[in-house]
């Protein structure tokens, strides 16, 4: 007898988002191959890569049915719900969704994308200017953060969710982009409960 | 016997993210009452206002039990969860989700801010140059909705969901930043698909 067929993930290595997946899947333990992409090269905008998402981005997930599924916390609700990391309770499901939203308006534009030029583009003439007002964009949704950890351990009541999975991904590399989380106790100290869950697998492994 | 007491929706006229969730608690035919802000005088920044949304930004509803719920798409999933406008197959919930993650990432920050500057702050010597650069994004997040529309009348499996009422909201009004829907029949006939659901309203009533 045979497992399931595992999963096909199309992955970055350095990408927040491709990592919140394999997070996932590793914590709920099912089998997944990898392939891997360049961000930058365009190789997620061939023909081929867009049938899958027409959005051309990774994470990207093909299903058992042999559909296709993006958008990187689209895909941890849809292997979360029904286990431990999808609140039984439907005031924390919206909640977890709320955080979720939130990661990718208030947060990943700014943390992500300062890291990614900080720490893999190098500054360009183009992208320097907008440093500035990302970086302070950046530490606004630190601040935010902060503001919940100070009265609660995780982001969707009392157990660890698909919420923490998504803003650990790149507030856990946020230094790298040059962010400084040395003033941010609380979120520091919700980063080592994340890392300590079973389970758990470090961004590049 | 009374009803309920009636939701209260912190809002504001003319944010397609506050619309979104005027349109379903209306179809939904469920009781609110507004309170208005102004998006560009601080008046959501205030302590009062942050202790409701720490991240200072309309929609934003106090439920009954007191508690306060922000993120325009995670209150859409609240009121929507066993509703027809949350799909009761898995795969399509978590495909609603995929879309109105799109939404907030690759939508709303080039369709809704380009509106914004355009139709209502006007042009300043800040975003002026970043004008092509989002007109250009949203031109890019219209021609992804364009190839699902032209092989599904919805964005969620074959009715009408909350992803649609997410993508509606701004695309809609996308004219009034300059946007061209002319060269988008498959958007423009799902437009008024939409817009000829029960109980629908509009932006400005």
């Amino acid at each position: 007898m045979t497992g399931p067929a595992p999963l096909t993930l199309y992955d970055s290595a350095i990408s927040g988002n491709a990592y919140k997946v394999r997070l996932l899947l590793s914590q709920l333990g099912l089998p997944f191959r990898r392939i891997e992409f360049d961000v930058d090269d365009g190789s997620t905008r061939t023909a081929e890569f867009l049938a899958r998402n027409p959005n051309g981005k990774v994470p990207c997930i093909a299903l058992a049915d042999g559909s296709h599924l993006w958008e990187s916390n689209a895909i941890l609700y849809y292997f979360a719900e029904g286990t431990q990391y999808w609140p039984g309770d439907k005031r924390l499901r919206a909640q977890a969704l709320q955080w979720m939203f939130f990661e990718q308006y208030s947060h990943e534009p700014y943390i992500a994308v300062v890291r990614h030029w900080v720490a893999h583009l190098g500054k360009t003439p183009e992208n320097e200017p907008q440093l500035p007002g990302k970086i302070a964009r950046g530490y606004q949704a630190l601040d935010v953060m902060e503001s919940h950890l100070k009265h609660h351990d995780f982001f969707a009541g009392p157990a660890y969710s698909i919420a923490d999975m998504a803003l650990y991904a790149y507030t856990h590399v946020a230094p790298e982009g040059g962010f400084d989380l040395g003033r941010y106790p609380f979120i520091r100290a919700w980063l080592a409960r994340v890392a300590a869950r079973p389970g758990h697998v470090r961004i590049i492994d």
